[in-house]
């Protein structure tokens, strides 16, 4: 059995890129940060049989391990730089190593961000990610959603459950969303002054949309007949999506729907504490759950 | 089941206190540290049955497990202000995180740190955490020492090991280094001008030297018949002491040795790539292992 610094120097050192604001690599008791700029962070850990299947590649673990953590930046509003690696693995081995290595090198190119430390040790699968992302001037947080704003998705839902069916019918791993999440790296920069809520979509639109509404202290309603494209009402508790849900000013709409043709406009901030979700005909859908929990089944 | 957010409310949220470097609390996509000090992190992962016994209460899996995060902060010469964490759980309960949360609470009241985001989900349990501190104007790097450099520990080797051993024995909490390490935070603004490398000693003292040694390309040599208290020579590899090594120039021996009587000098840098241990009558101890790896057993 190779030891703990033989796979951290032959496969995850590589990927550590010195700069002026990361100044040295992998290596020493801690990773430095050498940036004045006001910092987010985020942790997100992903399991094994719990958030992938048992038999997923490495590759696909760890492009789909990292792009959940740094959804979360670009979430607040944030532009992603760096991230820290915790992996717990039972018996690791090179050629898993080779593929998970290729799939976090796919990520860093694709999202200009670089591993700067971590840590490998022994146990069951499991994926820790610290997110680390500069803030931008106005953060977009939960607790800005007013009365009156509308509510939009970045790009349509059900695209992470299809992957997931997709990936296990028949392995298609090709431009799958499940696999390798898409991140509003490009709308971002251009979306960010014009919003006032925003959450990415990581467990379902209905339950991270309460979590706006729970924060800002107020309502929602969603309406099925408007813009929203989903193929069927499940599509709104399926998480998975790392879309962002997000709220802005009525005046705001055009300049909106105009940066991006996959922005959607579904509904409208309310009074109260409730979300009611309308279908074309303005009848009230119930859901039986809001979105995924990870302690629900036991 | 209680649900994911049950927990964060009620047991984590509380630990999470706003300040001007840290503005909002926890219940946002990610942490905002507004600081515009030159950062250190680093990320360490504790498994039940790996790291700690399968039965040690919540309490203390909280306390060790982000004491021997933070220990990184300290072994840079930095100062802990925060940390991510990250929780996986087969089954978490209020009990449960009623202790859990309480070694949170005495770990940051101890040492004066912030609780600032992190993650709770379904698996194993695991604890990552994600340590955050101030990076000193001269950093502590594994790189520094230079030949002819003295080596020193902060404190005796072998309270980790002999706590252990307390805890399976007789279930001794009591000041128990094992459970409860303590930390060079008054020590180290005192020291880290006088220092050229340092490490914490968490896997043992032989592989974590060897650590110093390998990045600054040198070798070293341990006279046993110093000033160095042991027990016995297995003290040297047993690890989870979490007192620092470090080298510094034999100019500073008096100044650094004043500082606090448990500083011990126990060798010196050599040149070449050799860490040799010489015992009371100069002859050459000889280890099967330098110290703990994850990955040995399986």
């Amino acid at each position: 059995m190779e030891k703990e610094h033989h796979f951290i120097d032959k496969f995850l050192k590589p990927l550590s890129i010195k700069s002026k604001i990361f100044p040295i690599g992998i290596g020493d008791d801690c990773a430095v940060i050498d940036s004045r700029d006001r910092l987010i962070t985020s942790k997100d850990i992903s399991v094994s049989g719990v958030h992938f299947p048992n038999d997923l590649e490495p590759y696909f673990i760890a492009y789909r391990s990292v792009a959940i953590a740094i959804s979360d930046i670009f979430a607040m509003g944030g532009t992603p730089i760096a991230y820290l690696l915790g992996i717990t693995h039972p018996k690791p081995d090179d050629s898993w190593f080779e593929s998970f290595s290729r799939g976090l090198n796919d990520f860093n190119e694709n999202y200009d961000v670089n591993l700067i430390g971590g840590d490998l040790t022994r146990g069951e699968l499991n994926i820790s990610i610290t997110a680390i992302g500069q803030a931008p001037d106005n953060l977009l947080t939960r607790t800005g959603a007013n009365i009156g704003d509308l509510i939009f998705i970045s790009d349509s839902l059900g695209k992470g459950k299809k992957g997931l069916i997709d990936y296990r019918n028949n392995r298609d791993s090709n431009t799958n969303h499940y696999l390798k999440p898409k991140l509003p790296i490009t709308l971002m920069p251009k979306l960010r002054q014009l919003v006032t809520s925003c959450i990415d979509v990581s467990d379902g639109l209905l339950i991270d949309l309460r979590r706006i509404c729970s924060s800002s202290n107020v309502g929602a309603i969603i309406n099925l007949n408007e813009d929203m494209y989903i193929t069927d009402e499940h599509d709104l508790v399926a998480g998975d999506d790392y879309v962002l849900c997000f709220t802005a000013r009525e005046e705001f709409k055009e300049k909106i729907t105009a940066l991006d043709s996959s922005i959607k406009k579904i509904g409208q901030i309310e009074e109260g504490t409730k979300i009611k979700v309308l279908n074309k005909n303005n009848e009230e859908i119930k859901f039986k759950k809001d979105g995924w929990e990870p302690f629900e089944s036991i």
